[in-house]
């Protein structure tokens, strides 16, 4: 029988948890914004399923719970950040502003994050630029677990990419959210434990050969989603998150991993672009009309509806959590 | 028995047939770049091949042979551009120097242009900003063929991407340009004239049901590659280039298109980052790293590769161009 809680739960929760831990107030207050987003909007691997790791890396010594993001004005459009081995959403929350206020002011900006530990969902990342009406992207790298398409060790992050457009009429941004691989890690790990197959193309098994026995991947490689054009999309997120802002590359990342079941020191980079300084006031009115296409074309669905549906429903509801990830986070918050 | 000619020969022989088809001398030399870079880098679908269609296109009033494109400085990190009805080399050549100036002044830069006929390969726009030291995206969409995933009638673009990171020690830029279409347009055309099938998710047939005949594909709607995500990344170019520009979105440009065919109104935008900026000096041996790591790794490769090694052979021994084709090419330059 699982849990039911609020919202609000979720997030004091999270925050007590990560404190009882030793993470900042400034740090656990990031993270629990970003577990709590991820929970309101059904995205249960990102949700309080994550709070074991990031402990996990504070005790491991991997991350450094009090960090306090370095920001640099690097340039009118630039801004170069380094996280000192903090968690991601901290440096992200400082950084955010002055990206907004850049994107404004130049029509255009870009953040580099490095030497960040990011186990979070992207899409939190991006919504507030876009709710500002910004289009947005966003990139993050992570120790490697894919190798590239011709490939047969590991090389790049699952390589996340996420991209937002604003939408008018007080509508949610548009935001995308995917991995640049075939198969998302957590569904490897859920269909190894139950003992299903996977689809063909997910990945490689130790001995280099396609496999759709996830067991086997997990112990191989992943590949990219949609073959070799899948695979350019993984490297131009590594070069745009270790390239960009000088950290680490996915290989790197691993090398550098303390095998702690936490998250590993990757890089993240953003641009924002102000739409209505190139395309006119119209804009908001032009996009809705091509989302309005969209979803009157046979079953085809905007990316995040699920989502958006989700947060409809747990604001009303609050969220349900299963019962023996909330006996642990229970005790990793000293309530046990 | 195909024609042997220089590359030199190539571009007066585009340049001829454009000014005799009407084409001012600005935007024929413009096309003509760009189609001998195509035929240099051993991308036949993208050179001399393409001629016919520019020439329709004029021909059918579609394009304006003589367009000036308005270049607007939009803001410091922005350049809006109106290619007023013209083909795009001329609209891109003609922005792209500010561009590169804007993204070293800034740090970033971004250029939309609405209302352009691009028939071109996509990689040449970029690799001179790379060539510069910039990181680059560029972005198009052209007349609806595809439909989003779960879909059934054609919304996008084919809608292909490039992205160009620089090289150190005098190495051409690593580039991808890949459509978000799981298979080329071109590839569809010639596996049907030949008789062949195409795998399995290029696209459905016009009852909307899933074909590995390019025949029926081609009446039909094509498919992105990868599906969902690759359709994420086709909605994103729609984005950024319809969108952001304020020019047509793909069911726009379809809308308008004469049927002549040559190319239609569409959009591009651009994005170029100084990476130096953000990562510091230590930049191209960072990404050199992770080049030569992929190369190592099984049987992966550089995107653009071949086309580079297709550049070192046809500097030294020009191009070949099939019978027919060139008797084409020569009767447009009236040399027949």
């Amino acid at each position: 029988m699982p849990a039911a809680i609020s919202l609000e739960d979720c997030r004091v929760l999270a925050f007590d948890a990560l404190s009882r831990a030793g993470v900042s107030p400034a740090n656990a207050e990031a993270i629990a914004d970003h577990i709590t987003r991820a929970e309101a909007d059904g995205c249960k691997s990102h949700g309080l399923f994550r709070l074991p790791g990031y402990v996990a890396s504070v005790k491991s010594g991997a991350a450094d719970p009090g960090a306090e993001p370095e920001i640099v004005d690097a340039a009118p459009g630039l801004i170069a950040v380094d996280a000192r081995r903090g968690f991601a959403p901290l440096a992200i929350a400082r950084g955010r502003q002055l990206l907004a206020e850049k994107a404004r002011a130049q029509g255009v900006a870009c953040m580099a994050i490095r030497n960040s530990y990011n186990f979070a969902a992207l899409w939190p990342d991006i919504e507030p630029l876009a709710e500002e009406g910004l289009v947005a992207f966003t990139f993050v790298n992570s120790q490697s677990f894919m190798a590239p398409a011709g490939g047969r060790a590991a090389l790049f992050g699952t390589n996340p990419m996420a991209f937002a457009c604003p939408r008018g009429g007080g509508r949610a941004p548009m935001i995308f959210d995917q991995a640049s691989a075939a198969t998302a890690r957590g569904e490897l790990q859920i269909a190894a434990r139950d003992g299903h197959a996977v689809p063909e193309g997910a990945g490689l098994g130790p001995d280099g050969q396609p496999t759709t026995d996830p067991a086997e991947i997990l112990q191989g490689v992943q590949l990219p989603f949609g073959g070799y054009k899948g695979s350019s999309i993984a490297l131009m997120v590594e070069l745009m998150t270790g390239g960009l802002s000088g950290g680490f590359f996915g290989y790197e990342s691993a090398a550098d991993h303390k095998r702690d079941g936490g998250p590993s020191n990757g890089a993240q980079s953003f641009i924002a672009i102000d739409p209505a300084r190139l395309a006119g006031p119209g804009f908001l009115a032009h996009v809705e009309a091509l989302f309005e296409r969209l979803l009157a074309n046979g079953d085809a669905r905007l990316p995040g509806d699920r989502r958006l549906a989700a947060r409809a429903r747990t604001a009303e509801d609050g969220i349900t959590v299963e019962d023996a990830l909330y006996a642990t986070v229970q005790g990793l918050a000293g309530r046990a």
